[in-house]
């Protein structure tokens, strides 16, 4: 039999790599997705070919995006400054890229029909981005009925899921999920200002959320941290 | 009192062309936006640039986008050829592009998140382009949902509207528009294998329709075509 195959969001981080991970076990032929779009520093994309070789992905591409031509977003218009306390932040962060998970959707959607793929995995939660509109479960729902008119495979009556299985998880919860289905944290990188080696600041918000995400799972941080 | 804006998705075509005439017509402040897509030749990008030029567009920008990298259109893939005979065609036309309006429709939502945009226009017609999944109503209605769950505006209690007044009329109908609006259509190129002139084939699905739609609107077809 044919396996199943789907499309995962990968970024290179500790959450897209949880879900890919599940993805693997539930069985499907796995299709690695990443964008170049600009971002400040390339190791999040050097770590989604490592992780996708590692992983056994059947197979990884990068698509090149050109969101930053609108700015408007810390990750991508150099004029922004990061922030690194809380305080400094509103409802929705200021690390917050305009439309990014509907464009990303949008290419996976493109690719899944291609490849007559059924899922996409996208590893959003609604835990530690509240704050971000295109992180809640009523967004990735719109989605999937948005693509299931907007392609070839709708109008077939093929039916693509969109699953973001990570949903309501605490950090703690997919850190173990991931440690369970032997996944290398060392792999990724989430840092917001990764040096060209991956290593991570450990003082954005991003590696205080997986910090803290591997204290609340009483489990060793293997994080490969910047000198300080 | 500030004018309100409206992005414009402008491919350089007769369509959105004429839907850039009637939201300059309706006083909103138009900002257009244009895809480099690996398209096999740059006459309708070149097209867009003049038309926002003359038309009197705020800006115009053209994003780079990256879709020939999943294939499975003649529009992008150099290995298929344009079908020039109907017969050569199924339900859904081979020139179809997977998920190309989502993917055009996510950028325009970038941008006007940024700009604080109340609508995005596009160009789809249900008439023609009945066999193009998302060129129907709805999908429009489907993004237009995505929309305001998908961005800050949409948190903020902003609405977005997604105009397609093209939706209902025929090639005819939309020329006649056009012409009332002050649309001067030998700018605009639709043809599937222009030149690098801009000069229409004539032979080619769209060129078809678009000199249909000139007989039938009883007016002299501007179009430039390129020397039998």
């Amino acid at each position: 039999m044919t396996k199943k195959r789907a499309v995962i969001l990968s970024s290179g981080g500790l959450d897209s790599t949880t879900v890919l991970a599940m993805a693997q076990q539930q069985g499907y032929e796995c299709y690695c997705l990443s964008f170049d779009y600009g971002q400040r520093h390339s190791a999040e994309l050097d770590a989604s070919v490592k992780i996708a070789d590692v992983m056994g992905a059947k197979e990884h591409r990068i698509a090149k995006l050109d969101l930053s031509c609108f700015g408007g977003s810390a990750l991508t218009d150099m004029d922004i400054a990061v922030p690194e306390d809380e305080e400094d932040m509103g409802n929705i962060p200021i690390t917050y890229v305009p439309a990014r998970n509907t464009v990303f959707l949008s290419y996976a959607l493109a690719w899944a029909e291609v490849l007559e793929a059924s899922e996409i995995f996208i590893g959003v939660n609604a835990v530690d981005y509240s704050g971000y509109p295109d992180c809640r479960p009523d967004f990735i729902a719109a989605f999937e009925s948005l693509a299931n008119l907007a392609t070839r495979s709708g109008v077939e009556g093929l039916k693509l899921s969109i699953q973001a299985p990570l949903m309501k998880m605490s950090k703690a919860q997919i850190i173990k999920r991931g440690l369970e289905l032997g996944v290398d944290y060392s792999l990724t990188v989430s840092c917001y200002q990764a040096d060209d080696k991956g290593l991570a600041c450990g003082r954005c918000e991003s590696c205080r959320l997986r910090k803290q995400g591997f204290v609340e799972a009483k489990t060793a941080d293997t994080t490969r941290y910047q000198p300080v």
